[in-house]
């Protein structure tokens, strides 16, 4: 199904009662990475969050990061509340979705109205508190036996669904190069690589006359298995002129 | 097209001249969280590595890393090397892959045999050297004006997509492939025949002294791209030991 594309305006990240200043600045990298710009800090631990110095080349955004005392004020003009979790709920009172499952519904809202992501603290998550302000929650899929993520982590994660399946926001830095680059060389050039690879290996006694005709079909399989790029014939073809030179050029020596 | 799930001890993370123990901690707590277990570092920053508080809950994995003194050395035992980049490269020399086009690739040959992540220091990414080891390259798609992610957060988001897809799909019922005859070889086998060519190349005076470097990287991607079978790779390094006799045989003539 087609997705619109996310409206990085639309999403706030709510960090709620973050301890770690360094986990701040590293969900603000992360935010800048993927190209979200507005971070919501309730109740920070640590108030002189702004430099935290793992915000690489994000530190305007974590300058501009806006701090509220309250879930309810940091999420008050958002349509869609999303809380993250890590252990699920006992007697789970919200639907629980996978990033893959989340992302879509999220960013579908994100066209039209905005979105609060929160992530709890390092110790102890959201609160049920915190939690009755979502309308649904997103658990990234850890190993039951290891849960609990790196807030930063957790940020990267979720944000990078969030692009994932868009190209508005991060098209890749280059396309693939054409399928001619990979694609394999022809016969005719596999068979030029072969003649010359046949010429060495007669010239370095290699093949033993008795069996050459045997040589000459188990060494042009081989060279078919390889499947020779088109794009790095020549220079294979180069190096093993360059090589049979080398061999021929001291006339017949060298015994064994 | 249905997947197989990840088999997480067939991948190998490994990190590349990391400067913050930190960052090494955050990507070992990551790999437990999605339920890989194989860390390998190659010449870590900082040999207290394993004291790093940020491997919550992961400290096992991270005292069981292994240290390396060279990539080739780390993904020896590796049949699919893939590194990630965050700038792409000026004059790719390999496909670019998105982490949703990557991971079913990865997967795949995960069922089968052992496969590499590579991810360079926080500063400078992998080298050009490093990068010849791989035979492709995966991009997190982050903004163009913002393209450089945090170490541990860039890991998270890998594994997370090995994992994505998986726990979606129910595991298929048909056995894993066996082993066929154009299994590639391992990358400790292509860099024997790699080390093999080059010492050719440079005997039969192919590589200029000036470039030798560049030479290097060159042909260690081309190897890379030509996919070795490993049911030929013996006969492949056993032709090219006889053609190196036969150049090294006469001693240094051959001028042009």
């Amino acid at each position: 199904m087609a997705t619109n594309p996310p409206q990085p305006d639309d999403l706030c990240v709510v960090l709620v009662g973050t301890r770690n200043p360094l986990n701040i600045g590293a969900a603000a990298r992360a935010m800048s990475n993927f190209g979200f710009t507005r971070l919501r800090v309730v109740r920070p631990f640590d108030p002189a969050f702004r430099e935290a110095r793992s915000a690489v080349d994000a530190s305007d955004l974590l300058a501009t990061a806006e701090v509220h005392a309250s879930v309810a004020s940091a999420i008050a003009d958002c349509t869609l509340v999303v809380g993250t979790t890590a252990v699920g709920q006992r007697e789970p009172q919200h639907p629980i979705r996978r990033p893959q499952e989340a992302a879509p519904l999220m960013r579908r809202r994100m066209a039209s109205s905005r979105v609060a992501l929160l992530f709890g603290s390092e110790k102890t998550g959201l609160s049920n508190r915190d939690l009755s302000h979502c309308h649904w929650l997103l658990r990234i899929p850890t190993r039951l036996e290891h849960r609990s993520m790196n807030l930063g982590q957790a940020v990267a994660i979720c944000l990078y669904e969030l692009v994932r399946g868009s190209r508005a926001i991060a098209p890749p830095a280059r396309p693939l190069p054409p399928a001619s680059d990979s694609a394999p060389a022809s016969a005719e050039v596999q068979e030029r690589f072969t003649e010359l690879l046949l010429e060495a290996l007669t010239a370095s006694k290699f093949t033993r006359p008795a069996a050459a005709a045997a040589t000459e079909e188990k060494v042009r399989r081989m060279v078919r298995r390889l499947g020779l790029p088109a794009a790095d014939a020549e220079t294979w073809l180069g190096m093993m002129r360059r090589m049979l030179w080398k061999m021929n050029a001291q006339g017949g020596g060298g015994s064994e």
